[in-house]
């Protein structure tokens, strides 16, 4: 195992103690594992909170700041943080107009944030829940809520975020990011896996030639192994798979996120859109919005996830809006 | 070779051809394979231009934008651009004030960019030129001009962008430039090769638990091969040959900006950081300001680059100035 780490077991704490140092727009929590903006709570502003396992960099934590979110419980690696993680990110975040907590649907992750709302509401804090669904691929049509969330919770977080920051009640800013997240669909592509710093050794294997198409952010097996196929087949592929679940038809307006893996150059990410693009030109369909990058990973897993969101006039003025997180600015 | 890509001879154009249709803010130019500011050029201001091989994204075209780069030339994969496109990205960039040309110190880009700027000299454009060179295992001290351009180039551009949009003149601007490189000190760690597509496999190979010391951008060797060694020595060595050769000395207020090569997870750049920040306090030198995640990569190789730059009241005020291009962005 080729990694620049000290002690496998203690990754994520060096790695959080190393983001506070080098980002001061933000602060760990003394209580429990949470990165919080220096300035939580925001008091006026209804709060937003999300969290989930680790090794998903630039997600979640580098999404704490303005227009964003205001706190995050960070898990190990690939696991959900405890419901005490969740709870503080809360108290933290509340600025007596409740906190929104918008996050995918993992059962841990699901079990631990009802655990924290309860113990938020003995302290007199309303918190309510969007689960983000986004993961076309991991359960299909008329099973929705069974779905995983993936990429598309960036942009759950960035709608939600800013109905927020823009005086938006707590019940407001729920609808807002239920809408954002029931108008997005996603699925990826896996080439290779990756490698837990503390179990050493690939999290799956790949033949050779082979890629895993409906993958999840921690190598959760999809719909199907097949061989690896030209990029533009690849993203046709996607394509047909995301475009009627919604479905999204001419005349839609959209906003695309492309974020790879991990370790997938840039470069493959734009051949792809390239033909994202021509498809969604070719049914009448406009990309109001385009985001590529590496927007949430699995640690150093090669390969690629497709988010389409469906905007309406509120989704584009909110999608408009800055923000200023670590790893997301939009001036 | 598992890549999203289609004809690897053509992945250059493709990539330009997505980029330019996901991000509206810039073109490509139709004369010469250059990715421009939509708006360049920006009558008044200096024009920055910069060029290089592709596969390092977000450098160079990721840079185009206001308060950096108004024109890249594109070059193949790990190869100089031709002198026509540094001659047409000059073109471009020239709002009447002359053109800056920021770039690394690599034999192909040094010649073509010279042949431009006779080209665009004829035109009556004015070019003057910085040659970044902060790679510090490239070449012995003593020998500063032999030494490679690597990530410090981004601290030239933001600088130097910084000081053109302030309305600095061509002088000015090239002064800023080249005292923000000479203060700008980098070395690499590398882990793995990456593959060139239409080479289609790696560029050099590494013992299973190898790393090289001082790895150039394109493979180059380093200063020495050695076993991976914990995160906190391989700091600790990086920072054991920056140090000294500026020297950074207590009492500076420096800019630290570390990059990830390629498929190196975010989670082990910033426990890195953590120790580079450890060293940097123990020597009661100062962060000013700090940039970690992938700002200069090789395709997927797998390794860090750490860059220190020492401010001056002027660097930090151009430090702090806004950018708004696609993939650096600063409020």
């Amino acid at each position: 195992m080729k990694k620049f780490v000290n002690d496998p077991t203690v990754v994520v704490d060096e790695m959080v103690e190393g983001y506070v140092m080098a980002h001061t727009d933000v602060r760990a929590l003394e209580q429990a594992r949470v990165v919080a903006r220096k300035q939580a709570p925001v008091k006026g502003k209804v709060g937003i909170v999300t969290g989930g396992g680790s090794g998903h960099k630039p997600a979640f934590i580098g999404y704490v700041g303005k227009g964003m979110c205001d706190a995050v419980a960070v898990g190990e690696i690939f696991t959900s943080p405890p419901a005490n993680a969740f709870y503080h990110a809360f108290k933290v975040a509340d600025g007596g107009e409740g906190v929104a907590c918008l996050f995918g649907n993992y059962a841990g992750d699901v079990m631990n944030v009802d655990m924290a709302v309860d113990m938020a509401a003995d302290d007199g804090i309303t918190v309510k829940q969007v689960i983000a669904n986004d993961d076309v691929p991991s359960a299909p049509k008329g099973k929705e809520a069974d779905r995983r969330g993936v990429a598309g919770e960036i942009l759950m977080w960035k709608i939600g975020g800013a109905k927020a920051e823009k005086g938006g009640t707590l019940d407001e800013v729920i609808v807002a990011a239920q809408k954002a997240i029931n108008n997005t669909r996603s699925m990826g592509v896996g080439l290779s896996p990756c490698i837990i710093p503390a179990v050493g050794k690939p999290n799956f294997t790949l033949g050779e030639n082979e890629m895993e198409v409906g993958i999840g952010h921690h190598g959760e097996p999809g719909i199907r192994k097949m061989d690896i196929r030209p990029a533009d087949e690849v993203a046709q592929m996607m394509m047909d798979i995301i475009l009627p679940d919604l479905p999204f038809q001419g005349g839609d307006d959209v906003c695309v996120l492309i974020s790879g893996l991990g370790s997938t150059p840039l470069m493959e990410l734009y051949i792809l859109y390239r033909k994202v693009g021509k498809i969604l030109e070719g049914k009448n369909i406009s990309v109001y919005r385009s985001y590529v990058g590496n927007f949430f990973t699995s640690l150093e897993m090669a390969g690629v996830t497709l988010t389409l969101m469906k905007l309406d006039s509120e989704l584009k003025e909110l999608l408009d809006e800055p923000v200023d997180a670590v790893h997301f600015k939009q001036l």
